[in-house]
């Protein structure tokens, strides 16, 4: 939930002995430091006007429509921006009764696969919020992309390439005008950057002024 | 990782007693039942033609491109749609160190805020395959949306509506004109589906009789 930004955690009857430890452990956060206890599920979520129930496709009796998190984190996000809204977890080992089901708007689920459906609860509830907070503009491209190499750099490299295959051996004279086309592909394969295009042809400058001497 | 159908767990020196007990425990999975153990990354990663480091902006030096998840799965997918790919995660005490990354083609960052970047072992795993197996597709819109009432069916309901409010002495006769409108936009309000419309006319029906009885 910290991880996330999400703060407010309420707790419907928890183990009392399990809470105390939590509450009073060192490095307990902030999040389950202010965390609040209710005895009902009703009083837990009176102020909510959104209340979404996890549950999973295994679930026998579903009467509610069940959505998948990636298209109901969306319908929860909108919800969000005007209002509040409560994301029920059941227990580890039961899930949600009816009871607790029948407070709800509607069901999310998590896409895990049919043979292996029940998560454990915190990683179910760091998929959940992540949903939440995801950012689909972010997904759509690469904000930390390092400028490509211009085509005068590939080229001077290129090259200087071709100068050190022949000062090493590696290519003749003869041979090299068939090699030229080959080593121009394979330096622009390497997708280099700038920076790296730099470093590139210093590293060759350097290898080339050894072997001439 | 089970949850999300990822099968192939690598595990670089694990620490032996942990690893025994959880391989022994009843009810270990398949993915741990087959995880293979080695002594060196290198050895761990060598059949990988793509390989991902795990990491925060709190890292101090980072000499690699730092995607978002969002972003960065989308790569990863379309990279393990021809061939395989790791994805690296460093102990929860430490994460991952420079010469780990060293062998990293890019490092992945999970958009956690800065104030608590760092996660959960087991819950950073499940963010990020959650994000590999994710549906663009299912985010788009609700495929489990049910049938709406139809107007023909909405109408129904508000004139048995009206019959209710007058029949109880809710409204009376000489006001009842300027209700109709307000209870036809109070039925649309509903939205209800088609299955609900239905329920609604017959509890309508019954209250109905008993009123007039």
């Amino acid at each position: 939930m910290s991880n996330f930004g999400f703060t407010d955690l309420r707790l419907v009857n928890p183990y009392e002995v399990a809470f105390r430890e939590a509450r009073s452990a060192v490095g307990a956060g902030e999040v389950i430091g202010n965390a609040m206890e209710y005895t009902t599920l009703e009083e837990a979520v009176a102020d909510c006007s959104l209340v979404i129930g996890t549950a999973s496709l295994g679930h026998r009796e579903l009467h509610h429509p069940l959505r998948r998190l990636e298209y109901g984190a969306r319908l929860i996000r909108k919800h969000l921006a005007s209002a509040n809204a409560a994301l029920l977890f059941g227990s580890e080992k039961y899930g949600l009764s009816n009871d607790d089901l029948s407070l709800c708007h509607w069901l999310l689920r998590i896409p895990t696969r049919a043979e292996h459906e029940s998560m454990n609860l915190g990683q179910a509830v760091a998929v959940c919020l992540y949903e939440l907070i995801r950012s689909p503009q972010a997904a759509k491209r690469d904000p930390k992309a390092s400028k490509k190499a211009a085509a005068r750099d590939l080229e001077l490299l290129s090259g200087r390439l071709m100068e050190t295959l022949l000062a090493s051996g590696y290519i003749n004279q003869r041979t090299a005008a068939s090699t030229v086309q080959k080593v121009r592909r394979l330096v622009r394969r390497m997708d280099l950057n700038a920076q790296d295009a730099d470093v590139w042809l210093g590293m060759l400058r350097q290898v080339l002024w050894k072997l001439r001497h």
